[in-house]
């Protein structure tokens, strides 16, 4: 059994990946639920919906997120009405925001839903949010307190953060089957999602921290940073504001008490050194993924790289 | 002061036909809401919507409800997550639920909603919500009480309705404007919709029987049955079990009390001595209203039947 630990874009990549490296029914993704919030009353999940459509094969390839082929005829008609509309939505994608938010409104926990949804798209792995209580992710910025999709959308992340918390989080359970999906792992992948605020919130949740620290199972990161400079989203920018490095040095450093190895891309072959000493179990590859058979490529070496390491640890 | 108590399709065109033929802001429509209902946590105000799109120009004109041109990508998107829509809604005609819901989850009164959509869309004219409160119709039927939604679209109205009652309206005070209207309003025209379930609602709303018996204006209905059916809808086979006769007369019947004049399609002349009998002022007209010239001229004929009554009472 394989654990993905995955936000929105470069986790549903790397999650696919590994979907279509392994049998069926092998994988678990836990998913970042902290970008998730309301607009217009409805429920939305970004990194959830973009790690569904992505391992449902409908993800928008040109974008990463969203759904291939949507319209906005819903969006379009919302200035005649007086509306003017910030944040994307897509016609089809509204149809998964719209079922999420009524049946949460019936009392359904996301995890139920999403797993429900996984299994319409015909998706062969589990996808778990990290927690069905509600966990927001604000940060700090020279112009104040602001919530994550204000910052990250509506702002267009040109704001510096230079503090991030996860509102809600003391209090958040795991997911049902997160814990034990962790437990039972052989091999847990820290997809290459920003560290702060994808996998950042996934750590926090009471008790994944320490399930992480006291599996058996391999713990392999791969780096979303490649050159200093993240492939998508404000990721460098923000490890830089915080005061982390913005390399795959500094995301190494980030994880270094709960991993077992560490992949970075082979353009930062210069940091092999540093990288090195400080994680003797590096391995450099070409971690930019590009369609399905690329995505397969990756997914299948890093299985190989956490499987090398068992073999090590068996030995 | 022109006031219209309107339903969906039928009220719709009346409202229009009389905003065409009147001077700008000189018409009222007060709307029929016992029909809204709740469909994956979005408000749906069904008649609200077909006179704001119907008086905005932006309505179907082939089916009369809707939107012109709309398409159904947010619903045909959601059987793939296993869900099976039983009522349509369009894209564009989901931007007007979606942002009536946020905006009365932020707690605007319906009739603000819909005073600033109208706003938006340029209509000329007042557009009211019978009242802010909820009401709810209910049909009784020999297979139980239906919600009507379920009775009328999910069922397609195949049930014999045996009683109707309209949930919360003891309670549901008029809202804003509604008593005023009625109070300051020269002529009163009960539209071309059903007299049971889109006009008897807006009647039963503790007041407004009351303002328009004693109101100086002149009270004109237009009946809804030609040759006994119903142009659109139900409204026919719901007189027959209501214990109605499914005719103009029938429905003039209904009105009797708190009506001026009784307008009725030229093919019931042989209702006439009946009709006549009963209402000494009623009036034969086409009452089929057509595209929006023919809308404009019913609208004329209607005012003109008002005016002259008024000029009567005055001589």
């Amino acid at each position: 059994m394989i654990v993905a630990l995955a936000g929105g874009v470069g986790g549903a990549k790397m999650a696919e990946g590994l979907m279509r490296a392994l049998p069926p029914d092998k994988l678990t993704v836990i998913v970042n639920t902290a970008d998730d919030f309301n607009l217009y009353g409805l429920e939305i999940s970004p990194d959830i919906d973009t790690v569904l459509y992505t391992l449902g094969g409908i993800a928008n390839p040109a974008t990463g997120w969203g759904i291939a082929g949507d319209t906005r005829n819903v969006l379009d008609a919302m200035p005649r009405l007086g509306e003017q509309p910030w944040f994307i939505l897509g016609d089809q994608d509204l149809a998964t925001h719209i079922l999420r938010t009524a049946r949460k409104q019936r009392g359904e926990p996301l995890s139920t839903i999403t797993a429900d949804f996984a299994r319409h798209l015909g998706i062969p792995a589990a996808v778990l949010p990290v927690t069905d209580d509600p966990i927001a992710t604000m940060v700090e910025t020279p112009e104040g307190r602001l919530a994550f999709q204000d910052y990250f959308v509506r702002r267009q992340q040109r704001d510096d953060v230079t503090g991030v918390q996860f509102e809600g989080i003391e209090a958040a359970r795991p997911a049902p089957g997160v814990l034990e999906a962790i437990k039972q792992a052989d091999s847990i992948v820290l997809c290459p999602s920003n560290p702060i605020v994808s996998i950042g919130p996934i750590l926090q949740v009471p008790g994944i921290r320490d399930a992480l620290l006291h599996t058996d199972a391999v713990r392999v990161a791969i780096s979303p940073i490649i050159g200093g400079k993240a492939l998508k989203g404000p990721a460098d920018r923000m490890l830089s504001t915080l005061g982390h490095e913005s390399s795959a040095l500094g995301v190494a450093r980030i994880y270094l008490e709960i991993i077992d190895a560490f992949v970075f891309d082979e353009r930062d072959a210069a940091l092999l050194p540093e990288i090195g000493q400080l994680w003797p179990r590096s391995y450099m590859r070409q971690t930019i993924m590009g369609d399905r058979d690329d995505r397969a490529r990756f997914g299948r070496e890093v299985l190989e790289i956490a499987e090398a390491i068992r073999a090590e640890g068996a030995a």
